[in-house]
């Protein structure tokens, strides 16, 4: 049996793995997605000679399908669409810049499109451009996140009723309970980030999964608001942008702060305090570190569980 | 049939309708409780005499339970619990305050306690004080809210896991399925406060409810951070605390800039601008004034609904 963006994407479970800088390679795509879900390469992180090799490996690696995270805002969008096209990828995300500028050069191409959205106009502006899918990403979720800090529980139903296309929920999900959550706001999938940086095929450095494993309640926070927002994880660079926030800081201020390379410094580098490390609020809930198949059956078990508990449940 | 939340409570369905300043005296409390939800007065934005006439008033409009809510960094708190237990209120939620201090006293008089919390470490103590049951607020929720930031989606399956008591899930609820993602994340019953504050019934001015009704996805902000934070309907006042916190004004300047009784100008005296509107995330899907009773009856037909929806769904 199916849904609407099983069939989509023709995966098994309606269960997308986040394409996530310094995490999501080839081994934790196509794990995921020989797992029964959809696996993403993250190419935000990736210059594209590396993207290709990824993308080769990953097709090596499965014969599921699987997907490529395009931030459209990227220098080298370009060269990374070409790259796409020419390794005859299925299925791209398109996040972080305006649907209009890429959709159409993709699916003339047979590629399946979906773009991650915060907010209602967005989504219809996605809609519109002719995209097949919209991930709609709220607050709770890591890395960047949208202005108006709407989150999955107010989010996800208000994208629902205003779009026809199917919905992807994002945001605050590592749980199968989360995902029942999700789907009941009318969600035909999730998109689960943070529960797969600490796959063990994530190539999140160890030190990045072993303080994700760790943090606890309120150890992220929503920083760089007058920048792009991204939420991060607690530490020496995290707080300093908050004080410097606290205080007024002006955006020069801020970039100045961030600096470059933060993100690699952190996730792939290890550098706990000054490092960027991009997480969600669910890590407060993650304890350990497996296989992502492991992590991927866990959440489906428990989704069918609860759905059950939730079937049972009379008045 | 029942759960534990319409057990302890001795209600129909699994609802709670919030205790908020200047919107739920008897009128809507009684409304809500005659609808079969668990209506609650709201102490905060009243004097101990008024409070009185309010318990009273409402004793005679229902013979359904009723509940108060009690901030317990009222000033007059001592005597609020005095009259609380003089006018033989059977159901108390404390909020804003140390669980410790008035427990004891509540349960020695026969009373059954609900405690607000925004985070696992309150949660806890305030399980270990005795309550009976947990209102878990996320960060979409109106009004005052938790330091941590946590959201209803990644709050409610954390405060589950911990505490053995029934858990209210509040914050971002005001449909059947956003209470049926509540129940899937483990609570036992929902708390709902901007849907019953736009009903017939709640004493917030017409203006508020207007506003309420015509306000779009983000225009509610979590400000006053350095004091206590709070949620806010934008408008003028709001936007001016947005700017004084964007250059990191002091808590001085904001203490200065929030003055005395804004909240009465803005809920209860209809004063758009300059008044403090405080609202939930959630106001975005809320479209019409209506009864009390129209509202918990249409909530819990979606909910109805949602779950035959869920429980069909085959994979």
């Amino acid at each position: 049996m199916s849904n609407r963006i099983t069939e989509l994407f023709n995966i098994k479970y309606p269960i997308v793995q986040a394409g996530m800088v310094w995490c999501s390679g080839w081994r934790l795509a196509s794990a995921v997605s020989n797992a029964g879900g959809l696996g993403i390469i993250g190419a935000g992180s990736m210059y594209p000679a590396v993207l290709r090799k990824h993308i080769q490996k990953c097709k090596l690696a499965t014969e599921r399908p699987f997907a490529v995270n395009v931030p459209l805002l990227y220098p080298d969008v370009q060269e990374i669409m070409k790259i796409i096209v020419e390794e005859k990828v299925r299925i791209v995300f398109t996040s972080a810049g305006n649907p209009a500028t890429w959709t159409e050069y993709l699916k003339k191409n047979g590629i399946t499109v979906a773009h991650v959205i915060a907010n209602s106009k967005f989504a219809l502006k996605a809609e519109a451009c002719g995209v097949d899918a919209v991930v709609a990403e709220g607050f709770e979720a890591g890395g960047h996140n949208g202005r108006e800090e709407t989150t999955t529980m107010c989010l996800v139903p208000m994208i629902c009723d205003r779009v026809k296309i199917p919905v992807i929920a994002a945001g605050g999900i590592g749980s199968g309970r989360a995902m029942l959550a999700a789907m009941a706001l009318g969600a035909d999938a999730v998109q689960i980030g943070s529960a797969f940086a600490v796959a063990e095929e994530s190539s999140a450095h160890p030190n990045f999964k072993n303080s994700i494993v760790g943090a606890a309640e309120g150890d992220t926070r929503l920083r760089m608001k007058k920048l792009v927002p991204v939420r991060l994880l607690k530490n020496e660079f995290a707080d300093a942008v908050g004080q410097a926030e606290a205080q007024g800081a002006s955006t020069e201020v801020l970039v100045q702060l961030l600096g470059r390379a933060r993100a690699k410094l952190g996730m792939f580098e290890g550098d706990m305090e000054q490092g960027e490390l991009e997480i969600g609020q669910v890590s407060a809930m993650l304890d350990q570190i497996r296989p992502a198949a492991e992590i991927l059956s866990a959440i489906w078990k428990e989704f069918l569980t609860e759905k059950e508990r939730i079937s049972e449940m009379r008045f």
